[in-house]
């Protein structure tokens, strides 16, 4: 035997980072040389606590729920280790014959992930990232497990939505999307949108200054003409000054609580318009939705989780799985993985470039939708809609 | 020819709607004595403008779009219609050999159904309703198409949230559901829970008081034990003296303005208790969820549409299809349809019983279970979460 690998989960889950511990496991079987996958039971601070169970025991039929389970089934933790809680760590791992150390998280688990290679550099561990995060904020790979599926989930339900709000067209309807400083899963919401005149109507990304006076503008013409308008916006949208657009309502330590952005701009269009709105905020329901997994995004999660542990045992420490989309003769979807070095990654936050948003910053560009459209997999269901063969002329109202 | 349906859509839609419009098509078809079933395209007002498309011109496939489809295919509204609407419309219903009106909606669409029918009452047109309505406030009937894909929905968020919060539980999520003065959306989270310490951990209905302070005990208390907690709300929450627990925002005309009540909820956690907290607001996304229809309600709400045709061309009048459940030897699942009088549901709006929630009015019965579990349909996914089997003694933090 190699040795025994160790998972641990770091931040807030997405629908898909069981599927790269599946990959752990299987990749683990399939090699012959592992003999125990443990999980840390809770994040990074499991470690220290040995807080560990070995998942290589449990049968196929449990290990492939895994699939289909939202959230960790090891847990996770958003507790900040110290210089000392890394220094501990080598002893630790030898002590359970960890020779594999696999990181899943985003920006701030990639940053342990790289203190945690530093720690065991001359102690024949090897420290390997797989990344996850719905925010799609990680640097240089095209884009991260997880955010395919939050972009299906925020694709599909904007395009529900959509259709509710056409069929009763008495409202604006603003829907919150999560993302506070990385507008990517706002921005996927476009994928709704099968032709002129769909919803989302509007949309709204962090990176870019919010305009009251121009939102309120768009949304009184868009009524006008429609009735019905689906709006689409970050959680984290900020005015010129980069101030939150929502004023604060208490501060309790040294955080400041500030209410929630889709309440704020449905009160703004009651307020100065005059017209009916409405608010949703499907957060968590969204990273947690396996209804709307996208297919491409657990793939490809397994296949992270697989080729992590591929490089760990190839003798790589210190490197996070990546993907690179390829060029294809005929622009068919295709990535290829690689090993990027984890100083690259640590913390660094990404985000939308401006080349895919509009001039106005209220809508994304083709280009965009051209980046993103394979990740959410298969087509989105087709409505009926008898509006549309309805022949409207002479009936104009 | 027996003579043209119209079929009237009212009120917001459901993930079933659309269905029963199926169902009468599909019962037209079958009783080769329909020439044309018209659709009133946008409501009751649709009537008034003789904005008519007829349905049965439609090839089959387009047509099974319906059963996917979320909103309304024909369009809806909320226009109030006055008394010499109601006179002008036997006139328009034989100017377009309308021998066959269906209203589906809620309890104001069958105060409408009702005067319609009374307009219509010495002129050979037949006047049946359709109960249509995710709030399942239809007085009667045992329940109403839409209520179970809405409990279906709630349930399998708040167990895919529930899971999420479990897995990285620093925090109290408070999820908002629909129906502002009925409390069943809300209670129906309970079905999420499929053994003890299963999330919804605490369940808030609009028709008993909340308790402000036996809330932030309840909550701490969970907090305490477990770290993650699912509080379930209704949108309608009243305090002691009937009035809603949020503080009013602003006032427009006749209409008050109101925080939304998870938000409200989750502010009192943190300013109260210091513990964090947020919200999730998936009012529309739900009653628009297509991925999480209960096959049950899909089927019927086509039994609806078919049998309100069958009692209107078997020359019946003033009636609303309504479900009866049936006593079984075994205790399974059987309703059988009953045509109610329209007196006795116009306007009257049905709520919670006593029985069906628990004496600390924080969660619900074992008897709303009963009734309510067979409404949403298969058995919701089981989940993995290797914390089940990780022996926690000797850990305790």
């Amino acid at each position: 035997m190699a040795g025994n690998v160790l998972v641990v989960h770091g931040g807030g889950p997405t629908a898909v980072i069981n599927s790269s511990l599946y990959g752990v496991i299987e990749e683990a079987k399939a090699s012959g040389k592992i003999d125990k996958v443990y999980g840390a039971m809770g994040g990074s601070e499991a470690i220290l606590k040995e807080r560990f169970l070995d998942l290589m025991q449990f049968p196929e039929e449990k290990l492939k729920l895994l699939l289909e389970t939202p959230a960790t089934a090891i847990g996770s933790s958003r507790y900040a280790l110290e210089d000392e809680d890394y220094q501990a760590m080598p002893e630790i791992f030898k002590k359970y014959g960890i020779q594999y150390v696999l990181l899943n998280g985003g920006n701030g688990t990639m940053d342990t992930c790289g203190k945690i290679y530093h720690a065991c550099k001359d102690s024949g561990i090897y420290v390997v990232g797989i990344p996850k995060t719905i925010d799609n904020d990680i640097a240089i790979t095209d884009h991260t497990p997880g955010y395919g599926s939050a972009a299906r989930y925020i694709a599909a339900t904007t395009a529900e939505v959509g259709v509710d709000v056409k069929s009763l067209p008495i409202h604006v309807c603003v829907i919150e999307a999560m993302g506070r400083n990385a507008g990517w899963i706002t921005a996927a919401s476009v994928l709704a949108r099968k032709k002129p005149g769909d919803a989302p109507h509007l949309i709204y990304l962090p990176e870019f200054p919010f305009n009251e006076e121009q939102f309120l503008e768009d949304v009184k013409k868009l009524y006008d003409e429609k009735g019905g308008v689906v709006v689409v916006a970050s959680e984290g949208l900020k005015d010129e000054k980069g101030e939150p657009i929502v004023p604060p309502i208490f501060k309790s330590g040294r955080a400041t609580y500030y209410g929630d952005v889709s309440a704020h701009l449905a009160n703004l269009v009651i307020q100065k318009l005059g017209i009916k709105a409405r608010s949703e905020k499907p957060g968590i329901c969204g990273r947690a939705s396996i209804a709307w997994q996208s297919p491409v995004d657990r793939d490809e999660a397994v296949l992270a989780g697989r080729e992590a542990l591929k490089a760990a045992m190839n003798g790589e420490s210190g490197v996070m799985i990546g993907f690179i989309r390829d060029e294809t003769p005929d622009g068919s979807y295709k990535i290829h993985v690689e090993r990027i070095p984890i100083e690259q990654v640590m913390l660094y936050e990404r985000v939308i470039p401006e080349t895919y948003v509009n001039e106005r910053r209220n809508d994304v560009t083709e280009e965009f939708i051209k980046w993103c459209r394979p990740l959410i997999g298969p087509e989105l269901r087709d409505f009926i809609d008898f509006n549309d063969y309805y022949d409207k002329e002479g009936e104009k109202e």
